[in-house]
């Protein structure tokens, strides 16, 4: 890989990827080997919308690189309140940093910031924009349980606003994977990624409910419906109540099935799940760590 | 001392106590010998309450055992607004971490979250509860300034909503202390605490003016009086004036008292003590430091 | 330079100045064999305002140094809101740190501070008071482009409130400088100050118009003309508009002038300036991180 800036998942060839998802392996076999790796280094936190759970996973995974990280903070209490432009924002503070994440409400904002800094920068997430890390651990935790030839994944749950979902099923595509699609009709997938799908060759199928293909599923990957996408609180609760899994939803699965959830989680996966060999979603959580590891030891590359 | 979380002052026997106490003792004789000792660990902050104080300690702490910290940030930000459960949570951030602090506002926190981690988790205040490291760090101020065999103890100010007081109160029941309680009637101690330091054989005496037993004491423990616990304001200032201390209430105590305090303090201690050798309550929130460096470190053990 | 604390520009020498400087030049021209100068050592952070900037700069040159931090965090979740004095917090703190960096809303309060602990402080700004480390940083970026004799300095904008521009001019004092003055006369510099800089000697003189003095500048200092000193918005735009400068405003420059501004701005400078060789500001901001490493360095020499 030999990017300056990681932006979106689609920038990334199979073998780009693959190169993060085998570091990220070889930094997991032996973390204490890492530790010492980027010492000396200082890593730049702007997140202009918070999201605790995508800080702390860099923010530990630079730590664990034996780096430093330098955080903006909330953005009420910054220049950005004067009337700072990002570009003017990012500039400074690339003279504190070797590489910089950002996090920001407007789609697109990532790739302008990243033309204003020399510094390596890495999308955090850009409103309904992309995510590209979720997706590499998403991808990692498959890998890791499953492999990522021959098998066949179902995503569940919104499917229209999920940017996590979407990044992921394009990703998806450079790999031999069938996917299936399960959601209510009101939240099925944007007819933009349907076609971006077809395009790419995916071999994609769509359900409304979970029975008809979760016996064939290597993967199940839930997302939450969220309560704001309804006018009316009954028509959530009945909807929503249509995609939660408990324990026995499960009884016709795969015994080798990993359930994963880009969490926070609701009551989409019902708590007993979390104690059966079907629970990933925890792995997958702290598989951010290793995955971005891996991003920023390849971004600092030679910057030292 | 072999255990997993530290919960609760009440599950540490003498032994394991003193363990502690000496350990940072070692620390504080020497604390550049101990800056490498958890060089590449990491300590997870989960604060889901403002404790700034507690929080900066534990942060120095581990920093001067050479780990890293990572730190949750306000739970205004965090998942739990979109609803997710403290299981959860600490669940995820386990996987940053190689021990977790809990701070929390609700009483069984603590006990509750530690069930769901596998690293070492550390109560730090869950509401009415527990604070342990707390009597720890008041447990070495004491034994550091006048040991803790055959001394008597004064413990003034709110007696009743006093966590800091009842835990320090069943700790001091380990030693041959002996025990004396100074506070308004309607601030006594809890008939709870009052039982169950008498089942543990304490040696307790109780007063509602500190004059009577001044002259007795090795450690004077005060406690801020809080305008939230009266109705009325007026009320107020008149029971919390009297238990205010200045140099002049002193002219009977010991040359050798300690004076003691948590803080932040009001107004219970006139700042004209602060220049006396009395006054060890900035001390006693410095030891806060080697106390926790003592305690991470023996948590730590064996999981690098 | 053999000083605890830094509250103000004014307590520095030339000697000490150089001193900072020189110091901030070697560790710019080989950062890398800085980054254990300072291993073992904590700074104390405590902002009782948000300055993100400010904030970010000295943590990021603490850790440049190998040092660690410790942040106080916003001040309305801290014993401050209890009812802590100032006097208290810092001596709680210093028990934490080996150096101190505050930042305060009230004029006096670093000096005040200053007077209670054992460890070096620097005033990160206090009020209407000083800000000291801004003041270093922008004679660094003066000294590293253009030198500091016999040059020819014009400061605009706000020069009646602006913190600022008064603790820099009464700074280059001390140094072989022509300074000019371009505001309204609505916000011309402050009698006090006119009065020290003619007392010191200074060369100054004032204008209303920048084109006046443009053609004999070496540095042209910018700074915002804040909406708030304005009762009327349209009086402010028409006054603010008029220090605005755009690339044809610099056509009668020097070739070799440098463009500074404290940031954040506005719309003071125009941003097709920023991809000219006049442009320095953000040069200026970076070059908070060498002055800062040098200053803590050298206030903790002795320390360790």
């Amino acid at each position: 890989m030999r990017q300056d800036h990681l932006i979106s998942a689609a920038q990334l060839s199979r073998e780009d990827i693959e190169a993060v998802l085998d570091r990220a392996a070889e930094i997991d076999a032996d973390p204490a080997a890492w530790q010492q790796r980027r010492a000396g280094q200082v890593l730049g936190l702007c997140f202009f919308e918070p999201s605790t759970r995508t800080r702390m996973s860099f923010d530990t995974a630079m730590k664990r690189l034996g780096g430093r990280t330098v955080d903006m903070g909330p953005v009420e209490s910054s220049s950005v309140k004067k009337g700072e432009t990002l570009a003017d924002t990012v500039r400074v503070v690339e003279g504190y940093a070797d590489a910089l994440v950002l996090r920001h409400p407007y789609e697109g904002a990532a790739s302008m910031a990243s033309e204003f800094v020399d510094v390596p920068l890495v999308n955090a997430g850009d409103g309904a924009g992309q995510h590209p890390t979720q997706t590499l651990l998403d991808l990692y935790t498959i890998r890791e349980n499953v492999g990522l030839d021959d098998i066949t994944v179902g995503i569940m749950g919104d499917l229209k606003y999920g940017r996590t979902v979407h990044s992921l099923a394009e990703a998806l595509t450079n790999f031999d994977v069938r996917q299936h699609f399960v959601s209510p009709e009101s939240l099925q997938l944007p007819r933009s990624v349907r076609y971006d799908l077809h395009e790419s060759g995916a071999q994609v199928r769509e359900h409304t409910e979970l029975d008809e293909v979760l016996p064939e599923l290597d993967v199940l990957y839930v997302t939450r419906i969220q309560r704001e996408r309804f006018p009316d609180e009954n028509e959530y609760r009945k909807v929503a109540g249509e995609y939660q899994i408990g324990v026995d939803d499960l009884s016709r699965a795969k015994d080798s099935l990993t359930v994963m959830h880009p969490l926070p989680r609701v009551d989409e996966i019902a708590p007993e799940i979390d104690d059966t060999a079907y629970a990933k979603y925890f792995e997958q959580a702290h598989n951010g760590v290793p995955v971005r590891m891996a991003l920023l030891d390849m971004l600092l590359e030679g910057r030292r």
